[in-house]
Order: structure tokens, then sequence, then C-alpha cells
């Protein structure tokens, strides 16, 4: 019930392909796609005021606590990646997000992933209980 | 039964953290685990006879399929990180392995990992069965 | 005179600045700087047709052979960067380009570059004199 | 004359080359080795005082001002570099340092580089004059 009134919070972004992400067997290196992950972290943060310089004005960082992708197919140079994310509402004290990673050219899913952070203070904290600013942010997206 | 009598294969090396593997606060940036996991597939690959080159010679490629990074603890400017790795025996037609990476100072826990591998012929086909020269490798170490 | 007749061959490509670019001193970290660098060359080659897979299939590779970067002023995260490249004839056998790196909001120098590249064949070797392929391009393009 | 008298600084560092490291023509990527560079310059600091954490405690950071990297040799995967690096002493508020990379197996020259850092205080202003705790650390070690 509860979810179901929930809209979902999206946003999207894109990466090109570079010569320099490209490895040895000519394809993307798959570590690379920790970047095109951050990069819709950070289109998602200004499209809902979430960006990592407001939530660092009000007192928290949020690193990484759980970091999970899964590889469909490989890249090659010169595509263009549409990287889609999803809010995930989560009771606890974390933010949650799912990707998914799409060829623009064909359509061809190339990578999910779920990442999980964590609120920490500034001197190094782990935060247990949802920080106050994130109670409001939920409550004005109502998530 | 069978498992009981595997004998673990397992490597470790080094990773010193850099200024440029830190990020705006003052951590290493979560991505670059990714690089200290595939530094011990190469020290494993080289004490086993594993090695990129030597698969690529065998005509195949191990794509990453799923890498799965759980961060336990930060890290900062000048750590000295041990990383662990364990070959995970698996029937299917892939390459499986657990990380362990730990502070060289004080022995904590920074981070677990898994990561799986398939095989890829090099012409991009992906491959469903055993390949025989990962068969040989399995046997000579009773895997 | 021979100079004056040479149209300069010029294109720029847009770069964002990610959080992962950021430093520990909350500005771009100077070596991400290559990679827009290699950003223009790209969008010039796509320009020109003188991509790095045309030269492949020609037979040749084009290390970079000398690299020069002028830092003029810091880059902060969320900034767009132009990067404008500029081709320098060159009688030599050799590729020489110029760069200069402007932010987007303020318009203000941020980097000026020279890349020199070399031809080397496929096998290793460099070539001292100027490929057929590449002598055919500068005439195409009255260089 | 006062030159003759310096005693030159020098440090090196060794670097193994990865798969991450390694480009689609098999070769290592030139803007690796910008952080090649940053590794040798953690080492001087640390052997003579002047680490970055060391130059922030004074109020500064040392922002690369120029780069010049002259490649010589390409290098290829699972070799080890040295990288020496060299203090150029200077009059002007500035920090010059030299470099030599060579590979350890068959001790070629694989590139030699320049940098120029100058002194900013930390609210981003470059400092024209001599910091002094550079013009004590100077006087110390002769320089």
């Amino acid at each position: 019930m509860e979810n179901e009134r929930k809209k979902p919070l999206t946003a999207a972004t894109e990466v090109e392909v570079h010569f320099y992400d490209i490895d040895a067997v000519q394809i993307v290196w798959h570590g690379h796609y920790v970047k095109y992950l951050e990069n819709a972290r950070e289109a998602f943060g200004i499209k809902y005021g979430l960006e990592y310089t407001e939530i660092y004005r009000q007192g928290y960082i949020v690193p990484v606590a759980d970091l999970h992708i899964r590889y469909l197919n490989t890249v090659t140079l010169g595509e263009r990646l549409t990287i889609a994310i999803e809010y995930v509402p989560a009771n606890a004290a974390k933010l949650v997000f799912n990707y998914r990673i799409t060829g623009q050219t064909d359509g061809r899913q190339v990578a999910e992933a779920t990442t999980v952070q964590l609120f920490m203070s500034k001197d190094g904290v782990f935060e247990t209980s949802t920080p106050e600013f994130f109670r409001r942010w939920k409550k004005r997206w109502k998530q």
C-alpha cells in the first residue's frame, strides 16, 4: 500500500566511450562502469536537490558501502551509453539506487547495478538513524 | 566430500594508497578498489599459471560478469593495503574469486568482494562449456 | 607563403567535471587533463577522418611522444570545460596538435597544451618517413 | 659556484604495469605516466619531509603549473619501472622536479619529464614569494 503511492524518482545521463576507456582486449574496462554509475548519481542529485555538495553542507558524506554490478554485454570504442538511475526507498539510514546501462545504437542491455551508501558525519562516524535533512528530503519527494 | 579434498588456492598482493586515489572527502574513491581486485587476480594468475596473456594465448578473454564489493572501512592517504584472493571452485564455465582487503597498519577489514568471470572466445562469443585448457588447469590444481 | 594558404583545421569538444575527477584539495587532478586532450583528438579524428581506428586500419598506431600542459587556472566540481584543438602542420612524420581548455561559465583560460605523436607500425617500429595514407590525408585537407 | 655546492636531492620509486594500465594497442596509456610521476614526488616528500600533508599543514597546496613528458619507449603488461626524481633548485616560489623512467628488465629509457608546481594558499591565491616554511626547508637541505 505504502509503496504503491510512491512515485519513482528517476534520472538519466549519457556517456561516450573514449579510447582511454578501452582495455587491451578492445572493450570498456569493467572498472570504468563505476564512474558511469557516479555520473548517474550526480544527475539524480542535481535533479532532486541531493548533490554531494548539498549533503556535505548538511554535515555528511555518503560513502558507498555496497556496489554490485552485473555486466550483460561488452562495449566498444565510440559507443554512447545511457545510464538510468532509480531511487530505491528504504527505511534505514541509507541511500539505495538501482541502475540500468543501455547502448544507444541498438538499445541492448549493457549492465545493471545497485549501490548502497551510508551517512557518515564529517568526523568519520557512521550515522545509524536517518539524518534530519534527509528525512525532510524524503518527505518532500514523498519517499 | 569432494570439496573437502580441495586445497584452497590463494594469493595476495599489496597496494599503497596514493594522492591520486583520494577523493574530495579525503578517502580512497570507491571505484579504485576495482583496480586492487585486478592486482590480486594478476598475482593469482602469475602464481598459478593463469595470467591473462596465457588465457588469451589459449583463445579466450575472461570479461567480468559480476562484481560485488562490500566496503567496510574507509581508507586514507599513505595507507598500505593487503589484498588476499581465493579461487572459488565452480562446475560451470566460469572463474570465481573471493577477496579480502585489509589495512596493514591496524589489520582492520577494509572490504570484501567477489567477482565472476566468463570465458569469451576472441570473436566475442560466450563459452557455455568449460574450455579444454581450463579443464586441464583445474585438474592440475585439483580444483 | 606556403603556410598562409593553409586553412587551420580545428575541432572542439566538451567535458563535465565529475566527483571522481576532483582530488583531495577539491580541484580537478592535473592528470585528468590528459583525458580531456584525448577527447579533443577523438573529436578531431571524427571530423576530419583521422580516427584511431582508421589509422590502425592503415597499419599504424600513433603513440604520444611529447606531452606539454601549461595549467593556468584550477577547476572545480560541476564545471563544464571546452577543449579546442588545432592541427599544427609539420613536414616530418608526426602529428602535432595544440589545445586550449576554457571554462564555459566564465570563459577563463584553464590550460594550454601541445602533443606530438609519431607513427609506429603495428609490429612496433617507428616510421621515419610520412606514411602514404597520411600524405593523402594532408593533401586532401591542404596541409 | 653557488650551484656546485648544492648536493642533488634525489629519490626513486617503483611501479608495476597492470592490465588496467594497458590500452587498446597493448601499451601503457600515456596518461598513466602522470601517476608514476606523482608516485615519485610522494617518495621524495617522504624522504625529505615535503609530503603534501605537511605542505597542507603549513597552509598551502602545490598545484602543478607545468607538465612536460617526453616518451622514449613504449611499455607493456607486467613490466616493472623505476621512476627517479631529482629536485631542481629554483629561486622563484616554485617546486621544480626532473624525472627519469626506466624499465627494470632491460634498463632502457622509457620517459623523461619535468613538472613545475606553484604555491597556492588554501583560499586559492597563488603565492608569488617563497613561503617561510619552504625557505626553511631549502635551508635545511642546502638548496
